[in-house]
């Protein structure tokens, strides 16, 4: 059975990758939305994980709209939120993938997918939705990833990283200021996974 | 690393271990209330796909406050909710695994463990929580038993398990009548794995 996994380049999405790889085949889809090349570090990633790849292009609007969401609440939260259900909807309507999975956790506050949006992207596109994490708390999936990953840690303004924050910092910082994108982003440690164990 | 797994024999337990299975060493956790022997079908179903098998023996009084409750309700749904709980905590408590696991789905209505309860078992009794099914749909779910299991089913009254249901109903049936059973416990088709594919 074939999965179209959201993929960035990080280990939550890299474990996700690793949980289904024993029972589904695997493809990293990487998102752009037309505003950077860092999809390439998550195309880089998959490959170093053994991950066949595949760029998804959005449109480059829903980068706009979450970014105006972050510039407008002041924090990024909604807009992630946003970004990560419009990547979800567009793999499930622009790709041929019927099984389709992200890596969001039981304990993540965003993004997230809960039961009832869950059902409706199957209902809606046809589809299972599949995540694999959702199961496991912060302390098992550090457990797992020690044990199968090699993670290169670090400041997220520093780690090359293939997913929605990297392109909305870019794009606010091209639109409005490169301070405005340190307001608005905290400071926290981002991963880039490089191989499997 | 070591998984200790709430196992009744059924269907999505043992798809819980199957995933389970390439990254932990699983052992599948038979509770017995003391009132039937129908654990020794799940211990049964465990040998059958290979798993190590443990009995976890839980206070009879958990039995008889689950089957007050179902009488009260005059449905199966609280009570059921009620056991499972119990036989985590016990598990947490009782056993030395430091990871412990159960099979409920995204989709279960009952029983089902939130993402604060899991965090509460998880604080209380310093042990990580799976629920590895937790991502996972009904088609998905159905898809990868197909693939993975041979499955004995038929109504639940003649399929042979080790869950928590068969003892409350002898418990019922003992302490009231078999009447009352068939009153409380809808009809509904059960599953008893035989071996993997």
């Amino acid at each position: 059975m074939e999965v179209g996994l959201l993929y960035s380049g990080g280990k939550d999405s890299t474990l996700a990758a690793v949980l289904l790889d024993p029972f589904y085949d695997v493809t990293a889809l990487c998102c752009s939305c037309g505003i950077t090349d860092d999809y390439t570090h998550a195309m880089e990633a998959a490959r170093g994980v053994g991950l066949s790849a595949q760029l998804v292009e959005l449109d480059r609007e829903i980068a706009e709209t979450a970014a105006e969401k972050i510039i407008a609440d002041g924090f990024p939260r909604n807009g992630i939120q946003f970004i990560h259900e419009q990547a979800l909807e567009a793999v499930a309507r622009q790709t041929n993938y019927s099984v389709i999975a992200d890596g969001t956790r039981r304990d993540d506050r965003v993004p997230t997918i809960d039961r009832s949006l869950a059902q409706s992207v199957e209902d809606r596109f046809g589809v299972s939705y599949l995540s694999p994490l959702a199961g496991y708390g912060r302390e098992a999936i550090d457990a797992l990833v020690e044990e199968r990953l090699v993670v290169e840690s670090g400041p997220s303004e520093l780690i090359p990283k293939g997913d929605y924050e990297t392109e909305i910092r870019a794009l606010i910082a091209e639109t409005h200021s490169p301070d405005l994108v340190e307001e608005l982003f905290p400071k926290h440690t981002q991963s880039h996974v490089l191989s499997r164990k």
